[in-house]
């Protein structure tokens, strides 16, 4: 029996209800609410680091959503999410690299754009989105001319590029200049298990309140 | 031919210098001088965030130290340095990714007691006293009866997490209570590959003066 500890809006915990759909795996989903949830002793005894996602498989606990995904790849081999060519499977894992390390840290300037709230900072916006544009160039040149990043199958690297430039898309950034990768992106976009693991609106607004609490707060 | 572009006392570079080393492989160490040579138009054509560790391998560029080091072991598959098994192969990624996300973060508070500098927040360095002492219990268990992470051989567990412990032992931390992490540190130090690899006082005194003329100028 297969448990996905995880919350809606983050897409650290996305990627591996993603990569749970594509497997076509059963599994139970269970949401740990990040106003404390995640200290409770029950869930330290999962993942002492008091993170989303964890994983629980017949007893033994993964934690780390990279971990995670090449844990399920290893024991569901099937459908195959990782290329056996040395240079296609080092295009997975630098695209999985650059997007946790360059992408996802763009996001934070972005969310007062993304969620309507007050403090955004011209400057760190500025940087945020030079970052992107060079990630963005480094993927169009990465993704060539095949429908998915070292494949022509989904692979590891679309499941976490692809549930983290969808979060881009509403700050404002335009996949306009990159054809191959907007056409990329729409594609994953359409496939059931992003369908099926969208965070709804509710789940955005309960992330935007939270955020507006914690900066009145300071 | 094999090109590793580096800096002497960067962890994440070593990792991959200790790889390279441990897989007997023969390559090109270039030092790059952090105080901007990344930023030049030749270093960015390898890696366009200017971040080292990057390898070449006859023209072939990867950058990020967790994607070079699978490319080395998909490349360079003797000796082997992951588990086929799958809840080994998981204890090397969940080893990987703890390593880097919550044991590297604990060395910036530590790093005023590591280079004899000014400037020790007490309150951070209890926070990261706190995360090392999770880290290590969790590793220590997962190390279990044997001598590698998740291998009777070493594995790129112990070439990641073995190549962070030695700086936090500069910083006064005591492996004392982890005694199977205190054996298998023992063993890993002991390496030629980890004793070839080793930044030299002169790198740590130059890396010294460098932070020490950045809080200067802050």
């Amino acid at each position: 029996m297969l448990t996905l500890y995880h919350a809606p809006v983050s897409p650290n915990s996305r990627r591996v209800w993603v990569t749970l759909l594509e497997k076509r795996l059963e599994f139970e989903l269970v949401e740990v609410k990040l106003s404390g949830e995640q200290f409770k002793p029950d869930f330290l005894a999962i993942n002492p680091f008091h993170h989303i996602p964890a994983l629980v498989d017949d007893g033994f606990n993964v934690v780390e959503s990279l971990a995670i995904l090449d844990y399920l790849e290893a024991k569901y081999p099937t459908p195959n999410m990782l290329p056996k060519d040395v240079k296609d499977l080092t295009i997975v894992r630098m695209v999985q690299m650059v997007s946790v390390n360059e992408l996802l840290p763009s996001i934070g300037p972005l969310l007062p754009r993304i969620l309507d709230l007050p403090g955004e900072d011209p400057e760190k916006v500025n940087k945020a989105e030079e970052k992107i544009t060079t990630v963005l160039t480094f993927f169009e040149n990465l993704l060539g001319d095949r429908p998915y990043f070292g494949s022509n199958n989904i692979t590891l690297a679309d499941v976490v590029s692809g549930t983290i430039i969808p979060i881009l898309l509403r700050g404002g950034i335009s996949l306009d200049k990159y054809p191959k990768i907007n056409a990329w992106c729409s594609r994953l976009i359409g496939r059931p298990a992003w369908q099926n693991s969208e965070a709804t609106e509710e789940a955005f607004a309960e992330f935007r309140s939270n955020m507006l609490a914690r900066m009145q707060k300071q």
